[in-house]
């Protein structure tokens, strides 16, 4: 079905003999092309919002980088707009919203998105599609519920997310009122973009990590079961960002990958997550290192995750200063690794 | 020696019949007396290099909170700032440094801390003892040489502190000159707080948690490894605030005591950390819940750590919006908890 088919083997359970690469924010700001690109919108929201812009830098690194997939660009906060809570993105401060989740009543006036909210990213889809003719698969995405779910209490990023955890400590019914309203708006979100030809479907679950095993079984693991029992169409892969703890629950759900950051030790988490597959793990920081050093550490990232299927990444999104030919090299050797 | 000797005993690894307590950022604005007394001083730094005003602070959580141990009031940036770079305190914002590390120079330009840098700090440690008048063990404490590397290369806060990792990376034997640099500072710093009255140390590594088993490794241990070596005065606790993967590694150094973070599980810990004392770990937005979630949640954690030299905390600093009644009635479960 592709030319490069090698994702949605990897994806299958297969150990393919090349191991497929793509990498977080690989459409972004570490490509000058990119950069060149987003001069064309007037601020961040209305690039997202612009489906040929879209799909430009969606095309960029397939052709740039030789990644074995495209990952649609956007936002994870077009599923909170698309309820209802317009933001704003700052430059350098992150997101802000104009209004946020501050009472119950707050979340009877969400709307549960629909097709209409958010079409954008539709048209986006099938645009880029169309223009990458069957060379690689595209990836659709969406926050996890949780990760929405701070961002929509907290009303801005946060180190800590106390506000949005302050609501599942002293309010977890109405959190988890909220929670499925963002579920069954991620879900509709999800299966649209399949229809509009998404071949696999990653899970950001980016602010895991300020929980812990108890508020991820009660607040994040029913959420994630009722997503990945519903798209059943396509391979499905979620992050659990520094969620270590979670890995033993995640393991019992239905996704066929789980995407790694660099704090978890390959020798560990291995026998954690049988017939999964395995994505990750490279820290973005190596690619600040010289070329000896990035070769010696993917080198060993590679070997450790070799007898399992795999696909390689990195454990976070690439940093806008990193230089675009690191990211070259770096993708080149896992390309020439012989497994 | 003291009136309440709770802690010293836990730390000598004694199984107590009652359960110690104290809470990172007990001295802090969860406290309205704090606030009052903050007022005193012009800006935050001041108030740190004020002693009268440091050591005023410090008591006030012994009296009002019932706690087992008096922290000095201080901050981790202390002891950049005695190596020669300043910086200021942006209220919501965090640390900015005027001037940071950029260069290789720039570490050989900066001193080993010395008393005359820091004496306000030992003043304040001296005013504190003297008015504890023995009711309490006194705290005292310092940022572990990859938090402070940390700030002094970003120059600020950071969520990934890509910048600080990126030196790491890209220039290792600088970052080793630089870490040796901050190590010495930070053993001539816990000395003279301990020859003030210090009866106990903590060294926070607040950002442990943005590097991986293997850096922590290379830029970590060694340092950590020097300064318990060379602190035998008084038992030492070691925080590594999301350092998962590094408490194996940790387990080998003479800390008597390591803090957890909330992100840990008791069950875990226990075998990994044999003959340590253990610290902490509730979650502080538990303390927003109401109190018979704060009740039972916090017998569970107590339970859990019933076996082993346990000193109950949190798995981070109180957030000031926590109602200090709360904060109380935390502290009185722990206190009336059978073992």
């Amino acid at each position: 079905m592709y030319k490069n088919n090698l994702i949605l083997q990897a994806l299958k359970g297969d150990i393919t003999s090349q191991i497929p690469v793509w990498l977080m924010r690989q459409a972004g700001r570490v490509l000058p092309e990119y950069r060149q690109t987003r001069k064309k919108a007037k601020n961040f929201i209305e690039f997202v919002k612009t489906p040929q812009l879209a799909a430009e830098v969606t095309l960029q690194p397939v052709d740039i980088l030789n990644v074995d997939a495209a990952i649609i660009f956007s936002d994870i906060l077009v599923v909170p707009e698309a309820m209802g809570l317009p933001y704003s993105m700052a430059e350098e401060k992150g997101p802000i919203f104009q209004n946020f989740i501050r009472s119950a009543s707050d979340i009877q006036n969400l709307k549960i998105a629909h097709t209409d909210q958010y079409s954008y990213v539709i048209e986006a889809i099938q645009l880029t599609k169309k223009h990458l003719n069957n060379r690689v698969p595209l990836i659709g995405f969406s926050g996890a519920p949780w990760t929405l779910f701070a961002y929509m209490t907290e009303g801005k990023g946060s180190k800590t997310f106390s506000t949005a955890k302050k609501w599942l400590y002293s309010n977890p019914s109405e959190s988890h009122q909220l929670l499925q309203k963002i579920t069954l708006s991620i879900i509709n979100y999800l299966k649209d973009q399949i229809k509009a030809g998404a071949d696999v479907i990653q899970i950001f679950d980016s602010w895991a990590g300020v929980l812990n095993k108890s508020l991820y079984q009660q607040f994040c693991i029913p959420y994630l079961k009722q997503i990945c029992n519903e798209i059943k169409e396509v391979p499905i892969i979620l992050f659990p960002k520094d969620g270590f703890f979670a890995l033993q629950d995640i393991q019992q759900l239905n996704y066929n990958a789980v995407s790694l950051d660099w704090t978890i030790e390959p020798e560990w988490v291995i026998p954690l997550l049988p017939n999964k597959t395995l994505q990750g793990n490279a820290d973005p920081c190596l690619l600040y290192a010289n070329e000896k050093t990035i070769e010696q550490e993917t080198i060993k990232m590679l070997n450790k995750f070799s007898s399992v299927p795999y696909i390689a990444n990195l454990g976070h999104g690439l940093y806008p200063d990193i230089d675009k030919e690191k990211v070259r090299f770096f993708i080149d050797i896992i390309h020439n690794f012989k497994r």
